[in-house]
């Protein structure tokens, strides 16, 4: 947009710091609008979905597990990376049925976005699945969950406990309450 | 939790791949639970606040800024990254007068969650500020911002239209909904 101009950094240089299985970090100078010079230190992605799955009873499946980053365990939406030219929506099929084993019989999207716009482009794209058959899990090798299934209120006292405690899971729990408010009307 | 030890990853080795200004990124090696072994990479980050500022007229203060990572501008709430040692509450105040100008009379702890806990430790706190008092904004130096007010109504276009689209601030404007459908009763 030709109003977004007097904000826009242009690139000057860019350095490959790591390229991993999953990230890959690059260092750029840019240019300010102000004609200064500065550095960003950037995250590639390949991006992810996460799938708000509601049961008929109005129960939200949630997987526990172990996250690397923080050194312990939370309570999160089933959700998994885009494979290579994946559509998202086949992605979150996929995932939701290798997490929890459940396949639902519908999926509105609800939101994407960005999950930290200032250093990384990790953009995740959340659905809202119903209609819920249960089946065999099966996960990643390397990938370790127990699944949950919670009412809004308990997601929420988990949520105060920091049991549940990222972006797109507290984000689905507002969505989800949301819902209820609508359709209580 | 003695609970979660079937789901824990032990930490074999770790070695520093990066370390900016911002970031850091470091590469694991794992035991997983079942014995197999596993990489995972590491994006360390200092924390961060948002701040959910609303108007005595029910609007959302917001800034367009542009993002290195996206290569665009995007509409956010008024956010920073934590200072050495600082307190979350200490920093949304000043982020929020540094952004905006604004300075506000009441805050509340909305949520704190983890921005994408599948590679990165970030943690960000959210609150409501409400009383505010105009004033002079004063952004650092390598930040470019641009001041909105928006209504939900106007907040939730701008998502509809990508022009809003990252974690922190989609999940404001679903708490900003809850609590006008709470209000409403």
């Amino acid at each position: 947009m030709n109003t977004d101009r007097h904000l826009i950094e242009k690139t000057i240089s860019s350095e490959t710091i790591y390229e991993g299985k999953i990230i890959k970090v690059k260092l750029d100078e840019v240019l300010l609008p102000d004609g200064k010079k500065a550095k960003r230190e950037i995250v590639t992605h390949p991006g992810a979905v996460a799938v708000l799955a509601l049961t008929d009873d109005n129960k939200m499946v949630a997987v526990r597990q172990f996250r690397k980053p923080l050194e312990r365990t939370i309570v999160e939406l089933p959700a998994g990376k885009l494979e290579p030219g994946e559509e998202p929506l086949t992605c979150a099929k996929r995932e939701l049925q290798e997490e929890t084993g459940y396949q639902a019989s519908h999926f509105v999207h609800l939101s994407s976005f960005y999950t930290s716009p200032g250093f990384a482009d990790e953009l995740l794209h959340l659905y809202l699945a119903t209609g819920l058959k249960p089946g065999p899990a099966r996960p990643d090798e390397d990938e370790n969950v127990e699944v949950l299934e919670l009412s809004l209120e308990e997601a929420h006292e988990l949520h105060a406990q920091g049991e549940i405690g990222d972006a797109k899971t507290v984000l689905a729990l507002f969505a989800w309450e949301n819902r209820m408010w609508k359709a209580r009307g």
